[in-house]
């Protein structure tokens, strides 16, 4: 009996399938760490093994990671992180006083005054005060109640569980979402997985990639005939395009919101990373309330921030918090109970979100050195951001707007007929073959514009402006050349 | 014509509220956080605001946070997370070599040797080595693949993860999952949220909450009248009810899932905590292979293990991790795209874990103290896991099975039909009354049996082990107290 039972089973089908699972997870894409990368690290493994490429290291130019791109942390914030994980520390001299006194601060915001117990599952108190009143601050005191912060483990979370609390509906009543295009691909990832609708509307790449409220309408109305569209998210500054969004735009956006009746989620985790001249961060808290009680009252917003960009780029600690506007009470009270399943975000994500929105102060004994640290990274992108500009923009077939903000470029890239055919016999969009035959010549591992979505018959590719200056420059000279060739190759 | 519109959209109503939000979110319940803890947070405000109370301190046996009870991080752990978190300290002498070298090679694994990189998205490679190796040793041999170990923001994600890839099916095809009862109420939040059907097994709470296979059955029968049921989870070590299964009912379980046709989900995450005489923790997995490959090769298993219990009890970092066994390989290829949305978990959390799985070794210079500090926490627990079994057993109608692991008693109590009639009176369960009850008078926050699920007109409470000893004795004392004034009150 028992061989029998075990032919039987032997030979049977799994219970969990391609064609049994959830079909929503199947439905979901993520490009920023796709095909293209996993070659990437198989490529990085065959050099190490001594199989021999036509480069000699792949540089990843992929993701938006600061420090794996050799960005070092913030002196201040690391030592704080130090004395909170290992409070025997407090009794060390070389550590300065305003980091021990911030260490403390945060430990006995914990249970036990330990980072290892369980915090409130909206996040620790007293740094969601500090949030509250770094916001006020940045916004010329608008005023911000920490009751309506909900810390999160990194930006991500959050923007999943708001996009899941405003799923609904089946068929034509369906919630949909309008999302930018090119857009971050967390957007589309997490809209597929929760069967919510994906509106798309087009950035203006002629503009500078600025939104253009005709085609907000256009997108919207179109919509309507099959999905009823509930909010529309906004990255500024933008990635994957780099764009700084005018206070005028941000007004109309929010005046569009009101008139159409959208929860806007505005993702703002790059607003320290402006660069260009004449370009401003402005937070749509801001422009909301200059607007007056009539918008500030009613509008619903919710603001997402991360410790993962800016000038910390501390994306593995996976700290972020988010601000809710006019979000109505019960709604609420169902926002923290669902966050309360995940027990809290992570303490030491916390912590460090505490640090970015309460640095270190005039007169206190790390405020100087933290400010060269923040100048100089900032500085550097800066500088950055416009050498690849300039670079790119020599090339031809390849246009490139100017990086504004945030840590990438989006060039649009000319691709031959010819080239084209080829991707499309292969089975491939036209800047993947165009993308994965650079990283097999040159190590360069960049995104194509497919991952983030782009006008039809339009080609990109995103490359963060994040390696180090000497060797961005040797970058962008490899893509120049890899573009040539591939152009002569193809004509 | 401004005013106009201000009137209008003043009066407006919110574009997401209670009515139009995800009524599956709606759904979801987590008592462990719910309403008492939430009224024990008031409490503790209005004490520190002086307002008299007939108790001095609420004391919080409501969740299992083992620090914020006081327990003491592992010295070994905290050295090293300060030192990968401010690399400087490299260099100070006072740190031991041990956790130097740890530290060296944790940051050797991320990405610009900063743990504010992110890391790749199963978790650092490194880290998933350890584990690997963790598990041999644990199972006596049992090899593991590295390659089947993802990394989790504590176990709660990994369970949510693996509970969302299962989910498929509509009405009568919907996928039901097998959860016991009591239970630990991630799984039914999850479950709600996902709308899958809970399918619930009782534990037998007269065998010392133990499984029977006749009440799987019995369970499974029934369910797929109206569902298809698919996977079948254990918690073992039990949360809420502190048992630890047999390597019998393990091997029955299996052959049951085998038969049954039931993707096995075991949540192991107490794997240390065993106190009694005579029970052991087997993992399903070494219980599964020492089946022979008839079992081992077929049956579909993923375990989950986590930072935030056992001796070390870090729940703030939100380390964790989960093998799968024999997991179709396209549906892995699903289930890394899908973690790839998010990132990574968060690093420092995916570093404790490589020093729970890889803790100092003998010969080492932290081992002794890293000993002493495992036992003494072990010993402590243990000894209290008897204490609050004993004292509850002596209070007449309270009966309390023995804490053979994890960190809870899970008592039934004798409610009054008196009393029984006064809490359905105010529409509360009768267990959320008496515990209620509790707190306003002692300050005692325990859970309701309610919010675990028990059998019908039974009523239990969870409580945690964790207090000091002589704060446990307290709390055990004051509980004996509130009974016996509660039953006569209530006859
Ligand atoms: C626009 C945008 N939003 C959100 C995120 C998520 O960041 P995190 O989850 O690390 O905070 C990113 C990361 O690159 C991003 O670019
Ligand atoms: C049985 C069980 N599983 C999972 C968890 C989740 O733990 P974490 O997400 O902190 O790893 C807990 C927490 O108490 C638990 O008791």
């Amino acid at each position: 009996e028992a061989t029998q039972r075990g032919r039987v089973m032997s030979s049977r089908a799994k219970v969990l399938t391609i064609d049994t699972m959830n079909p929503t997870v199947k439905k979901v894409e993520y490009a920023v760490r796709g095909p293209i990368v996993q070659r990437a690290v198989e490529l990085e493994r065959e050099l190490s093994e001594g199989i021999k490429k036509p480069f000699a290291e792949v540089i990843k130019a992929n993701i938006g990671d600061a420090h794996a791109m050799g960005q070092q942390p913030i002196t201040f914030f690391r030592q704080v992180l130090a004395l909170c994980s290992y409070p025997e520390l407090l009794n060390d001299s070389t550590f300065p006083e305003d980091a021990k006194s911030r260490a403390r601060r945060i430990l006995q915001s914990c249970g036990g005054n330990s980072m290892g117990s369980y915090s409130a599952s909206q996040g620790i108190d007293s740094v969601r005060q500090d949030v509250a009143r770094y916001i006020e601050r940045r916004d010329g005191g608008v005023p911000c109640d920490p009751d309506n912060i909900y810390l999160t483990t990194g930006a991500s979370d959050g923007i999943v569980t708001m996009l899941k609390l405003l799923v609904c509906g089946e068929g034509a009543t369906r919630t949909g979402v309008m999302i930018s295009i090119p857009q971050y691909p967390l957007y589309s990832a997490a809209l597929a997985e929760l069967g919510a609708v994906q509106i798309n509307y087009y950035l203006n790449e002629e503009k500078c990639w600025s939104m253009d409220i005709s085609e907000l309408q256009r997108a919207l109305d179109e919509a309507r005939r099959h999905c009823n569209p509930r909010a529309l998210c906004i990255i500024n500054p933008g990635n994957p395009t780099g764009q700084v969004q005018s206070r005028q735009c941000i007004e109309d956006v929010i005046r569009f919101a009101a008139k159409e009746r959208l929860f806007l989620m505005a993702d703002e985790v790059y607003q320290d990373n402006v660069y260009a001249d004449g370009c401003q961060f402005h937070s749509f808290k801001k422009v909301l309330f200059e607007m007056g009680p009539e918008y500030s009252n009613t509008v619903e917003l919710v603001s997402f921030h991360s410790t993962s960009k800016c000038y910390m780029g501390e994306c593995g600690f996976r700290g972020g918090y988010m601000e809710i506007i006019n979000m109505d009470n019960e709604v609420k009270a169902q926002l923290t109970k669902l966050v309360s399943v995940r027990l809290c975000p992570p303490v030491p994500g916390q912590a460090l979100m505490d640090l970015v929105v309460n640095p270190p102060q005039p007169g206190e004994p790390s405020y100087e050195n933290f400010i060269k640290e923040r100048t100089a990274t900032l500085s550097a992108l800066a500088e950055k951001a416009k050498l690849t500009e300039q670079v790119l923009n020599t090339v031809q077939g390849i246009s490139c707007n100017p990086v504004q903000g945030a840590m990438y470029s989006f060039p649009r890239i000319t691709i031959s007929a010819k080239a084209v055919k080829e991707a499309t016999d292969k089975g491939q969009q036209p800047d993947m073959f165009y993308c994965m035959k650079m990283l097999e010549e040159t190590g360069i591992c960049l995104v194509p514009g497919s991952g983030f979505g782009q006008k039809d018959g339009t080609y990109h590719f995103r490359m963060t402006i994040l390696p180090p200056t000497d060797k961005l420059k040797i970058l962008l000279n490899k893509v120049k050349e890899f573009h040539q060739k591939f152009t002569q190759q193809y004509t």
